[in-house]
């Protein structure tokens, strides 16, 4: 079966919208977007509002509903087009201008912009995300003062037991149908492995590893290292890293804040889980410090690449693996 | 969430390799092949093989470890690269030749093969198929009485019973957080969905659709129109017509075959549902005629453009629609 083909033309048919239906049936990321705006009626009323990346164009519907004098919507994928058969259908035309194209590249009705909301957050939080994008839209539009929703993202770390699954996705490579397949393995284990984690598989604190606060980050700190200090919870062993992220819309009359994290609703960000080489049992109480180096791909920067260094004093034992998120 | 980049550097990354993982493990589909090969020992001694989208190189290994005197390769992707990683590692490289290109512009280092073998199937059989590719190397390399393998293909389509998960889908559009976003309606019900469904859901017998001989098929003969007649075996509501296909080794010394219909073991390929408008309600008997119209899209040729028109006299009901597999 062959993949690339279809790619190929994504620009030129809606074979993704499902990636749309997705995230409108995403409930903690929708309705976390419509609180914050409909019960801010008070900042939005009369003001210029930007919507990076509108999709379907919801959040800029949220926006015009809540009283907003003019929303703009950009996106550069041509889901643009059912966007505004939708808004139209809404009657909401008339509130809402939407702009195909980069923001990059594109020139907008208004120069100024009080609001900016974005729904920009990829797996990993920063996987083909289009942070750099707002970052640039607050730069050239926002005015001073001005407000950006969401606000502030988290990422967060903690220990995964998950010798069950690990196994099967390694250990497959040594027999397949009688063969050797082991160089696979190397590929499993660099792969961060997006899916959901049950919360009992959780083994230490949570910790916090990286913060962003939209209002003052630059692009360039989104290439990072961060440390991280995790202490086992019980005794048990520990196959992987996992991270997760919060969303915060902060300054606010009404804050609204959601996770993504094994804790917290299926969201359809899931979580990430980076398997670590071999394992490392843990007593309740033993500390695995470590850092995670994330920045983008030097050939291809939507493409992260990702260090994990790991040491359990405890234990004696330690790693370091590099992974890269495609 | 933006999905497009990554997909623009697919070549350039092992991104997909999570497909071969998928297609290895899916024991009907390769174990299928594997018995094919492995059980006809007699006609691979000795001979050449072509192997057509080789992938990881799974077939080409049965095939060296069938017996034959030289095996090729052929596939576009770079997996082509961890193919030969996986080759030499299972000591077969003076047996298995691994090339990377498209079959219409390299140069094989034998010209004649005895033997063609291929994973070329898609969804819906067709779907990113690499069937044309399959009957070029026929029709250039294979020698009179050659053989190929997989020989036989063949599209069953039955009715399906669907109402929660389609007003599911469906329905779910009619206010999205309030909104009308039912233009949407139209895509979900225009795009043939895969995925697995439960044999007790199929509401009449299965009718023979499409037929591929690989011995004698032309590429012009993959843009068809096939009529089928289905008739309920219960009293119940279709709400979709269901398409699977059936593979065939015949012309071996042991034959093999497997299904990837809904009464046959899971098969990555899932069914393929293609939603009606509305829906009919049947009476055990009732006869629902139709036909399906499949064919390239002309702009891009890797999309199908499959048309379904259906009639049931006794209901009497019928609808058209026009369906795009991207």
């Amino acid at each position: 079966m062959s993949l690339p083909y279809s790619e190929q033309h994504y620009f030129s048919s809606y074979d993704h919208f499902g990636i749309h239906e997705e995230m409108l049936k995403d409930e903690s990321r929708t309705l976390s977007y419509k609180h914050a705006i409909l019960r801010n009626r008070d900042l939005f009323k009369d003001k210029i509002v930007l919507d990076v990346g509108c999709g379907t164009g919801i959040l800029s519907m949220f926006a015009a509903q809540a009283g907003a004098k003019h929303v703009m919507g950009v996106d550069m994928s041509n889901i643009i087009e059912m966007a505004r058969k939708i808004v139209d259908l809404n009657g909401l035309s008339d509130k809402i201008t939407l702009i195909q194209g980069k923001m990059e590249e594109i020139t907008l009705p208004y120069q100024k912009v009080d609001i900016i909301i974005s729904e920009w957050m990829g797996y990993f939080l920063l996987y083909e995300s289009m942070l750099d994008t707002v970052l640039y839209a607050r730069d050239k539009y926002l005015v001073p003062g001005g407000i950006i929703m969401p606000d502030k993202s988290t990422i967060y770390a903690a220990l995964l037991e998950d010798g069950e699954y690990k196994d099967e996705k390694v250990s497959f490579w040594d027999d397949v149908y009688g063969f050797d397949y082991s160089p696979f393995k190397d590929i499993v284990l660099s792969e961060p492995l997006v899916d959901t984690v049950d919360l009992r598989h959780v083994i230490s604190n949570p910790c916090q590893v990286f913060e962003i606060d939209l209002y003052t980050v630059k692009v360039e700190d989104l290439a990072f290292k961060a440390n991280f200090d995790l202490k086992a919870r019980v005794n048990d062993t520990a196959h992987a890293i996992l991270c997760w992220f919060d969303i915060e819309f902060n300054k606010l009359t009404t804050p609204v804040k959601f996770s993504t994290g094994p804790h917290a609703k299926y969201t359809h960000w899931k979580q990430t889980v980076f398997y670590i080489d071999g394992q490392v049992s843990l007593r309740a109480g033993d500390e695995v410090t470590g850092s995670i180096d994330c920045r983008p791909n030097e050939k291809n920067n939507r493409d992260l690449d990702i260090t994990l260094e790991w040491e359990c004093k405890a234990e004696n034992k330690g790693g370091k693996r590099f992974y890269c998120m495609k």
